[in-house]
């Protein structure tokens, strides 16, 4: 049985004008431990949808698997909050390496990264011409936001979606905003998405590990409702990936590799 | 030499009527790894100020120490990003054990912790009569907006603050939500400051994470401009915390131990 992804709440609301009883619509959260080979390997708490594709997604953007041969099997006890993954082969990566800070700039890669498994495995996107247009972006993010409107009245998730330059492909909602782009990455990887000229829309901010969840996935253009950071931007610039900000109403801000939004990068020709 | 906390970037916008090239005020991002009696034991990224308050805090809310004279020495080497941290007894809790999930309803605490740590370092607030009214709720939410007018362009902060009844004590800034409830916890215990009576207010999402934070600090009240979730109100309810949630404009709603807000717990007399 699903677990419900909202509740209601007994609510006094005050309005200046005084006060009312009310039942109001709150977005449950569940915390989910991962067993990797009936090890405890992490625990974090989600919205209940798309459990399998989070786990995928979690595992392949930590550096534990690439595709789907390398798990052998995966159950999810939903009562329980336990995913119990059995790998095809034993996790070779000890996981305080995983997680170990990385300083300097061996292996070709930049001093940005602090992580190990992020150098590892956040891809470089190939130089390109323009994947869309100005408009479509904007179209974009307004489908991703009226993508779920069971989530509108809580205001308390994040979306994510998979998109062509024209339409959203695959929508994901979490309370964690890695969690959303976590399972998109689960359902690329489940389903063998092709990601060559996709887009990532994203309702919440840029930071240097959504930025670096975006690469690792493979998306050559980011788009964001709001605010990205300086680490996030310098990573970007390096990893070849478009990101676009404060996309709202009709105009928003291009800070890396305009190029792929068409008549973005420049007024002469191009 | 401190690090700025923003920085320009070039950037072009788009606004329907065309493109305009500017430079953008980005919020600054930085990794810190704390390494605790010469051993790595996290990396976090954060937002360059009060590190010192921040590594106490992050510290105190994993239930490393519980105050001051436990640490022998910190050194913070920002151009690294470490902080070095000497603790009075070596840890004599594993870190395993630590984020080891925590299943059942053993020692007395509610099933809904799910880490060791945080049941053992949860505090459950005393019951009592009313802290603040519905006016103060609203002016310190409101003061909490002002407080970090360098920020506001940025968008891409959260801030908390400790407050009294009638003014923000202490206002705190970071990237991450978590961050900034951590700094407010390492002020906290620098200046010994008593929590009795004290309120948080916060403009993040009220998470699980969230409210165990504010159980950890002490603090009877917690304010927030967004939203919670079902399971921080759970924790809410059995630790004797009181949540106000979209606090914006003239209305707010609340959703535990409304108690402590004057004259909201019901018409008649209480």
């Amino acid at each position: 049985m699903e677990k419900p992804v909202t509740a209601l709440w007994p609510t006094i609301k005050y309005t200046g004008n005084g006060r009312q009883e009310l039942e109001d619509e709150i977005v449950t959260e569940y915390p989910l431990t991962i067993r990797l080979d009936r090890e405890e390997f992490a625990t974090m708490v989600c919205t209940p949808t798309d459990l399998e594709e989070l786990v995928l997604g979690f595992l392949a953007s930590e550096g534990i698997i690439r595709s789907l041969s390398e798990l052998r099997s995966m159950r999810i006890e939903e009562s329980r909050g336990i995913a119990e993954v059995e790998l095809v082969n034993k996790q070779n990566t000890a996981k305080e390496w995983v997680n170990k800070r990385f300083i300097g700039s061996c292996c070709g890669k930049s001093r940005q990264f602090y992580f190990h498994n992020d150098a590892r495995t956040a891809k470089t996107i190939p130089a390109g011409g323009a994947v869309l247009t100005a408009a479509q972006c904007l179209e974009l993010m307004r489908g991703l936001q009226q993508s779920s409107p069971e989530f509108q009245s809580t205001g308390g998730v994040h979306n994510a979606a998979l998109c062509s330059a024209d339409q959203l492909l695959i929508v994901r909602t979490d309370i964690g905003r890695h969690n959303a782009l976590d399972k998109i990455y689960g359902c690329c990887i489940r389903h063998s998405i092709p990601l060559k000229g996709k887009v990532i829309a994203f309702s919440g901010r840029v930071s240097s590990e959504v930025l670096l969840k975006a690469a690792k996935i493979g998306a050559a253009v980011l788009l964001s409702k709001s605010a990205p950071t300086e680490l996030a931007l310098q990573l970007a610039e390096e990893l070849g990936i478009t990101v676009a900000g404060f996309i709202r109403g009709q105009s928003f801000n291009v800070y890396t590799h305009p190029e792929r939004i068409q008549g973005l990068s420049g007024p002469g020709p191009t």
